[in-house]
């Protein structure tokens, strides 16, 4: 309970990459100040007489409107998503606004708008808000948190100790693709116009994998993108996560911007893109209903849990060369969502 | 569900003084781009097998920290007061950080102990959080958003439509004290040190006034102060209050920053103060259950409801003329939680 004395140093822009510096802060300084771990998944699930799923975000995308969505959009997903993979039903959002002093009321209005949209596509309601304005030059426009609280069904059992060797690794479409849009409008490559956000609601796709067959853990790739979730699963699981590379679906647009910007797709954020550990008798069934929806045309298998547990992650070349699948360690795109 | 093309005009910080201009920006472009209202008490009370209460609020306050507080416990209180004024159990809260490139760790570490320590006081856990860092000057030092549920008795029936002439209009200490906190210490006084902010918790308040007799609404003092609250309840429940000035406590270190500043105490912010509307026969008894808790021994009498509907708001001075209380438009001190 009581603050360590000994952390030194200042935060950088690398702390909020998603990837090992941000997992670095989070346990030697924002958990260790707590006293405990707060939740590893994207939603914390408490008992109760349902068990609720509880989780929050905060939206800081740059530029905030982008092909195929805006930060409104993007916050009331992100979180409907979170809440999503943990299994739950989403039910209520809150909405946090940070405003800079300055910010053109229209902009607001069409925000707010686009999250009034998105909330009514995902089948939530926003229930409770608050609006605090800071001077010019202490906010970049504007900054959107949203928590979120949904119900979780008593069979649903999803956790990294449900993960075990001869599983099945699926993704719900190609990669990369909000990461590559936001960046390639920032970098003005005239290639931006190609690419549109992936930003979706994920809610009714869970649903139907639920229901299909065992599935042990999902987790929406968003900042690290599918590198980071993968990552982090067979961290946390304690085994190796083969993938093969030539399976993993990236958009010819997506590849074309990451190679100008000597960026991997697989470390780019997506915001409507799930990966899921499934038991692999069900796998088939699994991949199938989630190719029924929409949001999941583009499903895949990319991959197997091995035992073993290092190196956590190997991509197999379409070559046949198993390579090893590294963490950047700092921060690839600031404030990507 | 459509934004509105109309909206012009920019963000001020009046949009953030919790006054008229806030209340206008929510209403007219927030609410009416989300097509329904979001809730306009402190928290969202949803319907289900319990009901359940839901709440958000930011924390931008300058400096980060003051006598008697910090950001991070002002962060925890603010949004557990939230629940509790609607009569909720406070138990979860969510934390989401927007964090300036450059801020010291050993800064977020304490308070982040900051928000530990104050959970752990409050009864709540938290339970999920999110990290974002965002560039040198794209953010003050931080901002911390956090969520809040809990649950309500189904027992618990508190509204503006349950307020009636002949109720009582309580108050639960002297007010204004952690505006001129801030205040005093932006100002640099020399006073500052005499006034501590009243940041608490008030779960356990709420708790022992729900148990001693007819509570109609509850609200905390917090942006805008008693003036904004009392206000805001008499336009809601259409009535008017009637207050007399003499019995609403206040430090005299807070009046002489008030006379300093030329400021009215009844204006500057609470952390750790409600406003109670009561049924008459159990104003006493819930008036000493009020007293019997620390964070409420300088609860007062402080006026009652009437009859009619303009003003608003009165205010009965010490040689008993009837003055009205009105609403500063803009905004007296930015960033004051």
């Amino acid at each position: 309970m009581t603050g360590q004395t000994s952390v030194s140093g200042q935060v950088t822009l690398a702390h909020g990459s998603g990837g090992r510096a941000s997992r670095e802060l989070l346990r030697t300084v924002i958990e260790s100040s707590f006293g405990h771990a707060v939740t590893q998944h994207d939603s914390a699930v408490v008992a109760g007489s349902d068990s609720l799923a509880i989780t929050t975000d905060t939206f800081v995308v740059s530029p905030r409107h982008f092909p195929g969505g805006d930060i409104g959009r993007l916050a009331v997903f992100g979180t409907v998503n979170d809440l999503a993979v943990a299994g739950a039903d989403p039910r209520y959002l809150t909405c946090g606004l940070v405003l800079e002093e300055g910010l053109e009321l229209s902009e607001l209005a069409g925000i707010c708008s686009s999250m009034a949209t998105a909330a009514a596509e995902a089948g939530v309601d926003i229930v409770a808000g608050d609006t605090k304005v800071v001077a010019r030059g202490q906010a970049d426009g504007m900054y959107i948190n949203t928590a979120g609280v949904g119900f979780v069904d008593d069979r649903v059992h999803l956790g990294f100790e449900e993960i075990r060797p001869g599983d099945v690794v699926l993704v719900s479409g190609d990669v990369g693709r909000h990461g590559a849009c936001v960046a390639g409008m920032r970098q003005d490559f005239g290639l931006s116009h190609d690419i549109h956000s992936d930003c979706a609601p994920l809610a009714q796709l869970c649903r139907v994998m639920l229901e299909a067959g065992t599935v042990r853990y999902m987790r929406d790739a968003t900042r690290g993108g599918l590198g980071a979730v993968v990552t982090e699963l067979a961290l946390a699981s304690g085994t190796r996560f083969q993938l093969v590379e030539d399976d993993i679906p990236v958009q010819g647009a997506v590849r074309a911007v990451c190679e100008l910007l000597g960026l991997s797709p697989l470390h780019l954020a997506c915001e409507g893109r799930l990966v899921a550990v499934v038991a692999e008798p069900d796998a088939d069934a699994i991949l199938a209903a989630m190719r029924s929806i929409d949001v999941g045309s583009g499903s895949c298998r990319i991959g197997v849990v091995r035992e073993g547990d290092e190196p956590p992650v190997t991509l197999l070349t379409y070559l046949g060369v198993e390579t090893v699948l590294s963490l950047p360690a700092g921060e690839l795109l600031p404030r990507i969502c």
